[in-house]
């Protein structure tokens, strides 16, 4: 009830005007009580009139403007109320057409089928709110700790990188004939798919910088976990070559914002925990509490070797780790969330510090797993060696491609390194919302993008 | 010099590690001066070390590590001084190879060549530097006064609006046989033109919005005024009726924005006003203590008819301002930012206000005006009135599109308002930059999409 109340202080009661929606109507003989929200909190204001302000119009859903006195509430449960003197409906609202029903708690997949209504409802809003404090704590955190905000670039014509999944990017009019020669930017372009190499460019001239966007992957999957749209935070710190600064920023930045949004947003958080996903209610107090825990992929895979659990997928070294495998990881070590370092040298991309250790040869990797999620965010130090990354992309018959990344090796080179976190993955893990679908405005996957 | 620097307090001097990349070397017989600069600020250290500890490698452009004491320094230009006790370059550069010259001030035109390299150059890290401040203070602007932070989405299915300058997505595996009916989302999706529809969907829950990000043209412009891919500001407030309000916003934001830039950044932008535009030279704190002006399109008609320079385009009632009759208003009421409303029903797109005057029928529309660049915002009420707009989409065949859009008047509607502000055009205005290409870290453009 932040805003749209306009206050004007009488003598001895507070006259306002506040504007919202009305979330229920409750018509007895003597008087009518209404619920007004202004979407500023899950908390509504309820209003006390006489039955002769009624109209047909004041339903459920409709916009209102109440004018009146902000009076103590006789009620426990709420402070104040508003003593109407005038109601007017701005915006009626057809009830029996309206998706969304007075004091109904709809289901998620219910309302995601409309998406332009959504909003309206008690858990979209408050996952929206929370949405937007996370931003902010985010923003804040690198803020606060001296990095410098990039846009890296949305296209790209960076190819190299999983090539399968990446939208290329036509002009209508190349859509209709696809000459080659026709390209808008000359050259095919890509929506990007991670903004790192881009923020390894800027390594080159500030120390800690930080890049908070969206990133597409055109993945044909209905997974609960992937969306062809979604945000990663991603930064790159200049001059370390430890695994272990960069990891420190990941847990200080994940404990930050969420002891934030858990400080701004406690009764939005409470309602997921509530009714979205009762087992989380405590666990993430918990969790801020404790450190997170570290161990080798090598490690990993002996634990997983010892298990008394069948996998479909077995153990073994030199194999990418699996979400049956993250899951009992995480089990395993504690339901906190836990870094996996070094990787196998063959399993990660070109960009990645060569360990230089052996038989088992690794990189300097490293990935986060929440519980219930899996992977939240992956990492490395980045080959900062120009002899090392020349002669792997060469092996790759990507050197020509990557001249520009090369150059950054051959002029004023420094050890480097950073990570990305996927926002929506965090919104799912904080709240214990099962679909990702349901922690982004307007989602977008393989076969729906509505509006 | 904020970060890379490690301290650690002896008892008399400060023994530190700085790090950062070589700006210049001056060697003399007794002494050898090195200027780092560690990219968070334009400010150097000054290192003074004995000409015994400098090698071959330490020039132009490399990274180094210098461990030493931290004095005060003889020199009147500056308080500290590092007298290096080791010096270590960690990643060497060719300087002969390298683009960029040892104090040598590049024209933006010859850095721009170099995207990988180019924010090494002072000109680009201040630039960067300030981009990151103005984001930070847009963000806070709106937080502080309640908005709700909205990721609108990037890919979008709604292409009614200029059609013929957007963005078609395609996978991969379409772009090869581009059969109608393969569309990864099943329908044909383009990237985002604006956020403005659909804020207006979250303007039905909460009374304030907002979203800053990327947005999309496919303009076949070398202009030094359009990008292929540039960032946006929208707001879009509820409850309101007065375009005045929105007005309003846009001047806060504007004034809030730019003193937070001055106050944070002002070596940065001394640098752009000292070598970049002399003319913008305080012109800036003036213009942050007058109010906006405020005229209307058929007032700015009567002006440009009464005005004895000649134009290209007659000014004539009816038809779009041009740049020349922008510059000419600007000019006409002080060169201050202008906000010129009411423009003519016909010139302005479907979801603007009716204001049901005439004969001069007119929408509630504004665009505000900036010396040197023309247009920095849009905006307008928007038609909250379903037969209003539900009878202007017919007419122009958009009736079934924008289903979704009516249904946001059957239930619930509010009066609201909003607008845009194009970022580099922002940035542009107060560093006095004249071409847009060098305000964004990574261009995109018509025949260009570098990295």
């Amino acid at each position: 009830m932040r805003n749209g109340t306009k206050k004007n202080i009488s003598r001895y009661t507070l006259s306002i005007r506040h504007q919202g929606w009305v979330r229920s109507v409750r018509s007895q003989k003597e008087v009518l009580f209404l619920h007004i929200n202004d979407g500023s909190s899950l908390e509504n204001l309820q209003v006390v009139a006489d039955p002769s302000l009624g109209t047909r119009d004041l339903t459920f859903g409709s916009a209102v403007e109440v004018q009146g006195k902000l009076v103590k509430s006789p009620h426990r449960m709420q402070n104040m109320e508003l003593k109407a003197e005038t109601i007017r409906v701005v915006g009626p609202c057809d009830t029996w057409a309206f998706p969304l029903k007075m004091k109904e708690r709809h289901p998620l997949e219910y309302v995601r089928q409309f998406p332009h209504l959504r909003c309206r409802n008690n858990t979209l809003s408050s996952l929206l709110r929370v949405r937007s404090e996370a931003t902010a704590a985010i923003h804040s955190f690198f803020k606060e700790s001296g990095y410098v905000h990039i846009h890296t670039p949305i296209i790209t014509s960076n190819d190299c990188e999983g090539a399968g999944e990446l939208f290329q990017i036509e002009t209508l009019n190349e859509a209709k004939e696809p000459a080659e020669k026709n390209h808008f930017f000359d050259v095919p372009a890509f929506l990007t798919v991670s903004g790192q190499l881009h923020l390894e460019v800027m390594a080159g001239a500030f120390t800690h910088v930080f890049t908070f966007g969206p990133t597409f992957r055109a993945e044909n999957s209905q997974s609960r976990r992937h969306l062809a749209e979604f945000y990663m935070v991603e930064a790159e710190l200049s001059f370390t070559e430890s695994l272990q600064d960069i990891m420190q920023v990941m847990e200080d930045l994940f404990k930050t914002a969420t002891s934030t949004v858990l400080s701004k947003c406690p009764h939005d958080v409470e309602l997921f925990h509530k009714y979205i996903a009762p087992a989380q209610k405590g666990r993430l107090e918990q969790m801020l509490k404790k450190r997170f825990v570290t161990i080798t992929y090598s490690e990993a895979v002996e634990i997983l070797k010892q298990a008394s659990q069948a996998f479909t997928f077995k153990p073994e070294w030199g194999c990418d780790l699996q979400t049956e495998h993250e899951k009992y990881l995480v089990k395993h070590c504690g339901e906190v969330p836990l870094f996996v370092i070094n990787y196998p040298y063959d399993l990660k991309p070109f960009y990645m510090r060569d360990n230089e250790d052996g038989p088992q040869h690794t990189v300097a990797a490293v990935d986060l797993l929440v519980p219930g999620i899996g992977e939240l965010c992956g990492g490395s130090l980045r080959e900062e060696r120009l002899p090392f990354i020349e002669s792997r992309l060469q092996r790759l018959g990507l050197a020509d491609a990557y001249q520009w990344y090369l150059d950054l090796r051959k002029f004023g080179s420094v050890p480097h390194g950073g990570f990305g976190m996927g926002f929506e993955r965090y919104l799912q893990y904080i709240l214990g919302v099962d679909n990702i679908k349901d922690v982004i405005p307007f989602p977008r996957f393989s076969h729906s993008c509505l509006l």
